[in-house]
């Protein structure tokens, strides 16, 4: 057992630190500030400050990140995942400058892993470049789509087409108009087993009947700086067969393997959220005075103080062993520690903005510090990929199981 | 001891209610879209669906209930007390359609008490009849504003007039144009005793040197549907001495004043929040499924909504005591629990918002549904009037000293 | 609504606090000591000075307080309430003191309210006089007894007599020899409807059949002082018909008719239990030093001392409104809010009993003070009667259905 | 970063969790009884059973494990702490059986690190063999001696004597007739340095003045299965100056060497007692059935389960980094990680087992289950070395001070 990272990941920590310390959070204003100025607000990927940063990334080699193998950067989960926690530093743009921002690294993985050569060639290739952007369909507003039996999309085979019908929403970046590719989930066939109902299928933006509502918020944000969430309505869409990733039935299955190397980015992010979050407190403790002493001398701003930084040592140890069982046994081997860090991580993470602000005071729920944004942020990892408590009641299952099969082993 | 309300507050709530129940919460779209037909967008006292509900709370009599004696409806705090709690339930309107809206009320009640004669023409009168608005200019962005000594705003006599120089921010209401006089709070003594040091004083908005800078926000919400929160500087802003209110020093004491009953006020409206986030989350849970069974039949979703009763139930009985202590004892009487109320109220509602928000997946934090823009407003009233923690110090000290006090009378 | 209680409360008030302070308090230690001294521990209640100290309360009229009606001190339950309470501030020895003691006052209401006159001569009269004690056997080993179809004891009929055989641990008082009676709970008809199955019986402790096989023990506490918690095995017991309390069937309304009283006493003194704590927090905080400041005057100290106090008022408001419902509208219509209480209150106290300890450091957990004891106690309030999930569940059902009669209502 | 223990480790894992389980485990109930049959219940390392499954144990090479270098095994803190974690699942008797118990591992270290070669010969040897027992005296009862500073105890020179001065309590294992050396606590000089003030002073047991006056609780429980906690007075008590350990002034800098490797101890063997309750609860809750359904299908029981898992999983990695950190960079450059693991593990255990409880209903509480003297166990631990107030205190003091310097640093 060892706790220090390899010398490639301390080297590449060093380096994404540097540059989203130098380059990005400086740039975060004007990054805003072009982006107010955009015709179309929600085309956040076309602001030129962020071509510029890009184009510096991909010539210092720190692109694509997250995608291990020769088509990414090739490295592993685990020597990812320091790198996403930086980038969590800056929440609405480092994790683009370096073309690894969410839902795009989930929609390349699934291309990458499960996608046909046309199908690369087509989508994954200019993801890759940072061309285009993309979305994932899942969530819908009518059922509780935590339960994927629940999903009410149809994808119907028509001759050489499948026809999709449905009502999405919350679908993460689709009100830019460069996110050109959705990944549908729907269902194929509503009497198959619990788990091969469904399917996943490509439909570009500009396909007849895909309609592109409104912008969904969350506690106020429109988040256009990334794309919004779009309320998407599917009327009888129709795309060619091949289309459709990986065969009938296999929905679940990749929704599953999306979601390992998701959770810990999205973690290791919000790691990064706390990690500014600590600062910010620190900071504003030591220059604020109230009733004769600094409130860095104050007992209850002290507590919230170490209780923050227990936790996040806590946390990260546990996403790091998460993404180190990813690369050594797999994403089934880890399943259990991948629905932890979905559980116990925006809850920690929640909990420490929400004292963060408390101490702002006024300013905490403003826009003049990130950390009311920040808490809109982690407040909805509580709710994306489904609500924690059906991951909490699917993981207590599994150590129920687990106990049982120990106790009848005579252990 | 007796936990029924009297005749006369049964029939009021039973005609608010109906009121709230048949015309308010019916209009709250139309008054929505008004708002945003507006030229500007915080000038949402102009919007003719209101003129046209307070017309006619105020033809029934149910107008100015929160003002005790003859200036207003002759209630007591107690009677009054749950009458706000239901106008809770309609947190952007219905408060403002009875007359009965901060900043005003407390503004109301500060002119009513402390006002001269004159000042009463001036501005207390129109406030009454609801054709001005009114805010009160108390928190700074520079200095932990919940200790009084710490206000850098100064009222410098010259002459026959004050000089006002200070930087405010998070003014409610005071974006609206309509909201015509300001209530500083600034020092004219920074070498008297600590609570000597502030007084309160008349700033028209129209005054020279008044510049209203911008709205700002509370985690993603300007409330603009009643006014938002501005920040406000005063460059040399002189008014007649005569704008001073009750002498120089009391400003404090007026704070004080003002604070008892917008407790009561502010409390019983979020336990109308929080019983509204009781009926979404239980209708909710009774229309949704998920693993087979009605979410309303699922334990932690249970947990949920009996934790909120159980603490609602225990919230308010605590306010409507506190409101008669301030009726039977005054405020000074009831400083323990006029502390208690701000400390538990918010943090409880806060809690069970964010249980409702959980229930309801991506839709708890949309546009589509009230408890998103709750929790924001629940959220802040942890930081109004000074944080939680100011309050939980203070309750202490004077929790210390009765016990000491007791031990010393060896009882 | 009035929150102040009515002369005659307070002038038993004012007697009872006094009798406690001066009588009592100054008593508990030699009362431990007579004890220790007694051949069989559990025989606590010969002791002389309880005798002594019941003469003396009873010629004071202050004598079974708890029992409305002719047959007790005619108090309601709103004026028993805050009675309950102050002897919460001496548990082990201020109840039985009053005859107050459970769970005799609950036998006393099931006997008076459904005893025929010869069960009350033979069991009721010595009770009241304070002669001899009972228990009330409810609670099963095996299986989860707050669900009451599960319960596994049996009560046949056999000509003239019933004959009881099953299994029951945690019998409160049954260790002392001078609890003469117990009334059993058990199924007298397995295949009747889910609360018709149950019935109870009076049960003389000298039955030949009845064995009580040994103390129980509350987190290393024995409980001896009050006559410790009993397993008690009951083979093939007989008893005569007459026995039989109110007739087959009626042991589940027996047993909710018991309920309401019972959790009236228990939370006012459990909330008597938590004043005495923070006076014992804040005695302790005020006297000792570190790190160059009295405990009394650091942030997290004041925090739980703040916490406790608002706390404990809600609490004990929701308390006394509970007791006056049962008095004006009955057990039934009560039924929330009896629920509610016993949900709230040992939760609420536990915390502050934790955050008391965590102050005394070591002495916290000690035999020096009583608040390792009083944790110990109020921890198991929260199994008794069945665990808190139990009824948070039911109220939550409760809730649901009152919400959907609304929403059937078009309201 | 490697997750993976080595080999050695691995191996030993196996061969301490066999040891456990088959040996130890069933031995429990034997090893309580031969204790209540001793005339000196306190006297508990006398019992046979205890010889003989030591003698096992040192055969297997399971003995003095934790301590690292020649004298002992030769393990690495990372590499015993994983086995600390199993002990820890027969709290009582499994570190014993292996010579790993507290206090005497603490004292063997500072034997074996500050000791001369004399009081190792007299002292240390037959500590390492099992043949004695010893004991800390540190904590007072009149101060909070969490703060050193505090400390009352004198240690005064004396020709070539010291004669110690002092009441301590909470002298664990104390009570224990073998416990023959008593490592002690006091000042040399009050009026040196902070950390410079304190001495720590060998102390036999039988040197006149040494009085050990009674056993101290622990929420009910005497713990004289390992020895009590007992009270002691130091009378004027008189050794030769070659009983003082490594110097004047050294007593603070001894007692945080002694603590790092303490506390991975404390909180691996509390991580060892969380996984059991983990065991029993799956263990119950399959087990038994309330309204339909079995506990293991409940939600909120379910949640319990998850809760668990997910923070046993994130404090075990806590722990294993700060032995990691106190092997590869020293106690010193572990410091924060140190103080966590006490704020953290004792807080999370308490709490897992609180739930535990309350799933096993009055059966949680009992003597027949492990949980609640487990609770009392751990709940201690809160308190012990300090509260966890005061270490969060510093902890944050510490974080503050790193930002400081970081932002100072222009990072």
């Amino acid at each position: 057992m060892d706790f220090q990272f390899d010398t490639q990941t301390l080297a590449l920590q060093e380096r994404v630190r540097e540059f989203v310390d130098t380059r990005i959070l400086p740039a975060e204003e004007a990054f805003r500030g072009q982006i107010d100025a955009l015709e179309n607000r929600w085309a956040w990927d076309s602001v030129p400050i962020l071509a510029e940063l890009r184009d510096e990334a991909r010539a210092q080699g720190l692109w694509n990140l997250f995608l291990p193998g020769s088509a990414g950067a090739g490295l592993t989960n685990l020597q990812y995942a320091p790198l996403a926690e930086i980038t969590g530093r800056v929440l609405n743009l480092a994790p683009a400058v370096f073309n690894c921002a969410a839902p795009d690294t989930g929609n390349m993985e699934v291309l990458n892993e499960f996608g046909t050569d046309s199908q690369k060639a087509r989508w994954l290739e200019p993801l890759l470049r940072g061309e285009i952007r993309s979305a994932f369909a899942m969530t819908e507003p009518d059922v509780a789509s935590s339960d994927a039996t629940n999903i009410e999309t149809s994808i119907v085979r028509d001759g050489g087409d499948y026809v999709i019908t449905g009502h999405k929403w919350y679908i993460t970046g689709a009100m830019n108009p460069n996110a050109q590719i959705f990944i549908v989930m729907g269902k194929t066939d509503a009497a198959a087993d619990r788990h091969r109902q469904q399917s996943m299928i490509l439909v570009p933006r500009t396909t007849p009947g895909v309609a592109v509502v409104r912008g969904m918020h969350v506690l106020g944000y429109d988040d256009h700086e990334h794309g919004g969430h779009a309320e998407v309505v599917f009327d009888d869409v129709r795309v060619p067969t091949s289309n459709l990733i990986a065969g009938e039935g296999m929905g679940f299955a990749i929704a599953q393997a999306r979601l390992g190397p998701g959770r810990i980015h999205h973690c290791m992010r919000a790691i990064g959220v706390a990690e500014r979050a600590i600062e910010l407190m620190c900071e504003r403790a030591d220059s604020r005075e109230a009733f004769g002493r600094k409130l860095s001398e104050q007992g209850v701003v002290r507590s919230w103080i170490a209780d923050a930084r227990v936790q996040v040592e806590q946390l990260r140890l546990l996403v790091l062993k998460t993404a180190w069982l990813m690369d050594t046994v797999g994403n089934r081997g880890a399943h259990t520690e991948i629905q932890a860090i979905k559980i116990a991580t925006p809850r920690v993470v929640q909990g420490i903005l929400d004292d963060a602000i408390q101490l702002f005071g006024a300013g905490g729920v403003s826009q003049d510090f990130p950390l009311a944004e920040l808490y809109a942020a982690i407040r909805t990892l509580r709710l994306a990929d489904g609500p924690d408590e059906v991951h909490m009641n699917s993981l207590a299952r599994e150590e129920l199981r687990r106990q049982a099969d120990r106790r009848a082993a005579g252990r």
